[in-house]
């Protein structure tokens, strides 16, 4: 789905996966054609190596035989328990609500607020969250809360109460890391699975953790690269979501790759978000499908 | 499907287009489904401008309960004829004949040479075609006819019937203009449409005709080009099947950026190649639906 | 030079053009040399066709046995004028002063806005100029001057004097045209050769003009680009600074190469916009130097 | 220079490394110049970190006033000794002399073999030395001695020993490992340092060992990548020469990753040859420079 497609009818986005079996695409694409929907969008993968079946349906809601708030009920006691399927099921109409946690470097947070403001993205972006003051500025030019928690050793889990607090208060459906130099706590990371995603500044899983432009330098690489990926436990090892690369060479210094860098992490990092708000993201094992 | 999946059974490949209607997915995967076919690739695509509907759907043979030889037929009569259906089918275990044309650059034909002895592909090459004898030797070391067939204005009507004399004797399926440089008949073309692959040293639409590298270096541009592209009647205008590109700078000269293009050209004709022996392209207007 | 380096000491930039000779390179090297002039970037290039030399070089100021603002009157005196040197000095603490032309669309605007108000780019940024009123709340947020210019054929040249006036009182050295959707006047752009920016939505030569994401779609091109470029009059054909591309598919509606392209333009046009306030690059005949 | 440049004059390159110092440039470009010599080529790089000086620079001998089999000896006397300069000079009229190794694997070795029959690079290959005998074929075809040396851990030091004396007797100038599955001693890679080249089968330093495309797959990659590089004891760990990318997605199976890994691989292998053979790579402590 575009984002630029304002004039639409609103649509119903179905993202299933489950064990592989003869006959599911006839049975789902059989679902919306019985009711009267239109398919926008359809797409379909098989792990093969471990059989399950991934897909990402999407329809006009305009006609269909079933009202928006009983679609997932019906479809569940039709195919969902029969193929034992796990589905999400969302509305096109729906505005995902996104907190945005930054440190000290503005060039993501700059990219993601442009987008919004612009509305380039139907997102809401109640709050801005930091462990350090210097972007509060940044804030308040686009009018958005900015909320500081200093994190060291000691006050994390406390600190980490106080946010998991706000972004509950705020209904927020996607956490985005923004160049957030902070480890988050496991507890913190399983209260929000598959909706935290990070942007890592280099192509993992080349040099993971901190100071990977020094690192890239100094191994004398050809080719850099940024990492959108969701967060789990397993620091810098979640679920990669997107990449890309730019060429470098002997004559740039650590600071160009930096500043290479930059521009990669940000274009890198709002690709993965859109797909993530276009629901066209399924994280699975410690892969995903992206459905493009 | 992957070319090094020697050991797996033969599958059905089926290629549709047609007027866009509800059902269709449903309808066709519950045809292969109903006859025990298990689908090893779907992918559809609907061009929503015009109302089109395209599929790609291969699936095992082994189990099925149509015969080989049956397939079409009642594809056609279950299906096919009801949703007025443009529909090809394919055998993965079918192997393509190839006819090369060449000139003198040999580039191309090397590189497709080299798959198809190594066995990357699995194709047959019975012949090379040129309007000049300088390619001889590479046909020979590689065990190849190799005809000559000089082109003039004068002789061009007569030197191509003999061409596609062959190409009929030697049943060619495809026709591969590895930097062939002469013109084709509209008469030629036209009995082997969507079946004549041609590569240009450019990224179409920019710089078409002849001396591509030349204007591109007029101009000043930062990155150049190579298009494959099905040939029609109209010149450097036929449906795109691949395009890629790559960077260059002031400092190259004109020999820099054919020495550049020469690998651009070659990898960028043996993509569109690859993807058509792999029934991957269906072309309709003057565009291509390319099932990656 | 690179961004980042903020604690280093201001360096002068030398940018040179002339007729190809012999001992070029020594005697400028030389020059730097023997004043005691540490170097900190040389790069040259020689355009063989047309036996045109090009250098830009970089020396630290500290302990240079010429004062500042001296040393283009000693270079020309010992060097310049013996070569037939067309140069320009600039020193890297100098801010360039740049004026930005909008129209409606708000993503290229947001992206150089953001290296500003961040310090990415040392520059000054007095006035944001426009044919409509619709950004100006962009322009609010960042506290800089928003001026509207209604252009229709009758008004042009008045309007362009109103503007000219503009970017005369606020010494204004360089123009961004950050998708402005009007075309200058000769006489507007020979006040400012050279220096006037251009984000043009394909990679140019391929579809200049008007909707070039629409004709991308018709033609089926599996690559599309940006393009940025010097203004001259003759309309999309400047010299190019910048070019980058980005893959897509059949499944590509026009919206989705619209959406593609905005991170294309931005990112181009930011680039070309950094290698001119970075002194790197020389335009000549309809070519660009630029060194990277 | 270009490959193309057939008719040119023969040329002198000189690359030069040394401790950075004032005057350097202006001292080497006025050895050429006082001596009549006409300069095609000039680059320099400064490791600012290291304070290392590199320079390529290439003149045209007509009427160079040193005859070719001094140039050595006057340089070094005149400049070499003065700034410690480690330095080497090539004329471009000498072929290199290159060895292949290879194991089963024919793609690298077809790409290189087309490159050198064609014509298109400029070198001898007396030899192909093997693991294995399956590509003795490739060899015969293209009349070149096909040696196979199979490898133990017990016979080792003993076949190298063969090796090492066949690399000596034709006086081989270069190694190239094209896709070579064995690893070679520490003593035989210590008789031709930065004189053997290797191919990675992922973007190094990601996936280094065996598999990396297996491992690709597992993590979940959206980009995989080849790397160039020099062999040194400290293995997958060389100076890297040359790196590129390709993005891949979900639906790409182990067997497509390898597929399209295949043409980087060829193509990244060649561009690092192509680079070194033209005398335009420098090695120190672990990094490359490329004069491209």
């Amino acid at each position: 789905m575009s984002d630029e497609n304002n004039n639409k009818t609103d649509s119903a986005i179905l993202l299933i996966h489950c064990p592989d079996a003869k006959g599911l695409v006839a049975s789902i694409t059989d679902f919306v054609f019985k009711n009267n929907g239109n398919i926008l969008y359809l797409d379909q993968h098989v792990d093969t190596q471990k059989s399950i079946f991934f897909m990402r349906i999407e329809w006009d809601l305009k006609g269909f035989a079933i009202p928006r708030d009983k679609i997932g009920e019906i479809f569940d006691a039709s195919l969902g328990k029969k193929f034992r399927m796990h589905w999400t099921l969302n509305f096109s109409d729906e505005a995902p609500r996104i907190a945005i946690f930054v440190s000290k470097l503005p060039h993501c947070l700059y990219d993601i607020l442009s987008r919004y403001k612009s509305g380039e993205w139907k997102i809401d972006i109640p709050l801005i969250i930091s462990n350090h003051p210097d972007l509060k500025s940044v804030a308040d030019t686009h009018d958005i809360d900015y909320h500081v928690f200093p994190i060291t050793k000691e006050n994390r889990v406390f600190q980490e109460a106080k946010e998991l607090s706000l972004l509950k208060e705020h209904r927020i459906d996607l956490v985005v890391l923004a160049r957030y130099m902070q480890i988050l706590s496991n507890d913190f990371i399983s209260q929000f699975q598959s909706q935290i995603i990070n942007i890592h500044h280099s192509f993992l899983p080349a040099f993971p953790g901190a100071k990977p432009y020094h690192s890239a330098y100094e191994r004398g690489v050809k080719v850099i690269g940024a990492t959108s990926h969701y967060v789990t436990a397993d620091l810098d090892n979640g679920p990669i979501i997107e990449q890309d690369v730019t060429r470098v060479s002997h004559a740039d210094s650590i600071n160009d790759l930096i500043r290479k860098g930059r521009d990669l992490e940000k274009i890198v990092l709002s690709r993965a978000v859109w797909y993530h708000i276009n629901r066209k993201v399924l994280a699975y094992d410690n892969r995903t499908v992206v459905f493009t």
